[in-house]
C-alpha cells in the first residue's frame, strides 16, 4: 500500500474539480486549510452565493485517530478501536436552480494497524439527488457510473448500484435520498493497486458524470414554487446526512472539523408537516417516477 | 402504577396547551389521530402559518413495543429488548417573531416488563432557546421551573437544571443549545404516585413558564436581520434534534410516526459556512452572554 500516493492523487482531484466548478460558478471558492489535531491536514474549498452553486463544499482531509469509531467499523468489527489514518476528497453541490440536481462525490482510503500488521480499505462513490427528474439525466448519470467501473470488471456497477440504492435510503421516510449512482465501502480485493486504481477511476468520473446535467438544466427558468419545492425536498437531504450517514457520523465522532463535514447541509430549507405534492404534478413525479430503485441505463 | 391516570392526565394536559396556544396564534390547530401498529394511539397538533407560531407541534403518543431500543435504555442496561409502553406529550413551537424563543417541554412515561416483573419510570423537562436574550426571561423561565418542582425537594431544581444543560448540548458546536431549563429521566424514587406529581407538575408549569415570555417579546419590531439570525441558528436545533435527541431517535428506531416526530423541526432554516456574528453586536450577545451554563435564578 502507498498511502502518500493516495494522498497526492486526492489532493490533485479536488483541485481540478474545483476549478472546474469556479469557472461554472463565475467566482473563486473560499479555500480554508486546517490542521487536525492528531496530524495530518484538511483543505476545505467552499462555494456560497456563486451563479451555479447556492451552497457546496470540496473537501480533503487527512486525519489520524488512536481508535477507529463504530461509524467506521460497522462491517469489520476486529477494527473497532485500532490506530488509524483516513484520508478522503468529499464534495457536495447544492445548486440555486432546482433544475440542477445536488449531487455528492467521495473517495476515501482507511488505514489501521492491528497487532502489528496494516490493513487498508477504500470507500467512495457518487449519488444525483433531483427535485426535478429528467430520465435522460439520470441515465446519463448511471452510464458514467457504469463506465468508470467497467475496467475493472462487469459486476462492479451493478453490485455498487444495489449498494447505493439501500445505503442512501431513509428508512424514517421509507423513500430513497434520490436517483442514486454508485457506492462502496471495504473494498480490499483483489490488492491494493487496483482498489486504488478503481478509486481513481471514480474520483476521475465526477465531473464526465455531473457537468452535462448542469450545462442542460441550468438555464431553465423557474419561479417560486420550484424554489419551495427544493427547499422541501432538500430537508430529506439533512435528515439523511444527519440521521443516516455514516461519513457525517464518522466525521462528528472522530473529532473532524464540524464546518466542514455540515458543507454538505443545504443552504436554506423547509420543513412542513406531512406535505404531499398534488398528483399529475411535476412534483408529484419526483416520488412516482423517479424515487424508486431502478435500472437506469 | 397507574397508566391510565397518565394517560388521562397527558391528554388532557395536551388540550390546554393547544387551547391557550390556539388563542394567541389566531386559528385552530390542525388534530391527526394516529393508531401506531402495536396498539395504542397518537394525537398530533399542529399549527403552520399563524399569527404566533411558524410551526409548533403539541403531540401526544401512547405505543407499546416488543423490545425497547437501544435509545430508550442507555442507563438501564437490563431492560434492553423488553416487552414496554410509552406514553408522552411533547411539544416544540418555533414562534414567526426571532425576539419570542422557541421552546421544547415533554413528559413521558415508560413501563416495561422483564421476567414477570414491572417496571416504570418517567422523564421529561422544559428548556427554552432563544435567538436574541433577555435576562428576565432567563430569570422568569428558570424560576417557574425551580418552583415546578420545589414542593418535592429543594434538591430537585439544581439537580434537573444541571441535567439540562448537559443533555442539551451540541458536543460537535461546543455550544448549549440554549439556555437551559429541566430536564429528568429514569425518575422511579421515592413511588409512583411523588413521580407521576412531580411530572405532572412539570406539565402544568408549562404555560406559566412560556406565556409571560411570548407577552414580552411578541409584539417586538424585527427586519429581515433578525429573521435571518433566527433562521440560521435554527440549524443548530436541527442538529441537536437530528444528531443527539434521545426523544427523537428512540421515535424513529421505534417505528413512531415520522411526521409527528419530526414537527419538532424548524419551517424555515439556513445553513452558513463558519458564520459568527459581528462583534459587539446583539447576536454577539446571545453567544456571550447566554449560550453558557450559567445560574438564572
Amino acid at each position: 500500500m502507498n498511502p502518500p500516493a493516495v494522498k497526492d492523487f486526492l489532493l490533485d482531484l479536488q483541485q481540478r474539480i474545483v476549478v472546474e466548478l469556479e469557472r461554472l460558478d463565475g467566482r473563486p471558492f473560499r479555500r480554508d486549510a486546517w490542521e487536525p489535531p492528531g496530524g495530518g491536514g484538511g483543505l476545505t474549498c467552499v462555494a456560497e452565493g456563486g451563479a451555479l452553486l447556492e451552497r457546496g463544499g470540496v473537501n480533503f482531509s487527512h486525519v489520524f485517530g488512536a481508535g477507529l469509531p463504530p461509524s467506521a467499523t460497522a462491517s469489520r468489527p476486529e477494527w473497532a478501536g485500532c490506530p488509524f489514518q483516513a484520508m478522503g476528497v468529499s464534495l457536495v453541490l447544492h445548486p440555486r436552480n432546482p433544475y440542477v440536481p445536488t449531487v455528492h462525490m467521495n473517495v476515501r482510503c482507511f488505514v489501521a494497524e492491528h497487532a502489528g500488521a496494516g490493513s487498508w480499505w477504500f470507500g467512495g462513490g457518487m449519488d444525483l439527488t433531483p427535485y426535478y427528474g429528467y430520465a435522460e439525466d439520470a441515465a446519463h448519470f448511471h452510464a458514467v457510473c457504469r463506465d468508470a467501473l467497467a475496467p475493472f470488471g462487469a459486476g462492479y456497477y451493478p453490485r455498487f448500484k444495489k449498494w447505493c440504492d439501500e445505503y442512501f435510503y431513509l428508512k424514517h421516510r421509507n423513500e430513497p435520498r434520490g436517483i442514486g449512482g454508485i457506492f462502496f465501502d471495504d473494498l480490499n480485493e483483489p490488492d491494493f493497486d487496483t482498489c486504488f486504481a478503481l478509486s481513481r477511476s471514480v474520483g476521475e468520473h465526477f465531473l464526465p458524470a455531473y457537468l452535462p446535467i448542469v450545462a442542460r438544466r441550468n438555464e431553465q427558468p423557474y419561479g417560486e414554487r420550484e424554489r419551495d419545492f427544493q427547499a422541501f425536498r432538500r430537508g430529506r437531504y439533512v435528515e439523511f446526512n444527519l440521521v443516516h450517514d455514516r461519513g457525517t457520523l464518522f466525521g462528528l465522532q472522530s473529532g473532524g472539523r464540524t464546518e466542514s463535514i455540515l458543507m454538505s447541509l443545504p443552504p436554506l430549507v423547509k420543513w412542513r408537516y406531512d406535505w404531499r405534492p398534488e398528483p399529475g404534478s411535476a412534483e408529484a413525479e419526483l416520488y412516482r417516477t423517479f424515487l424508486l430503485a431502478r435500472d437506469w441505463v
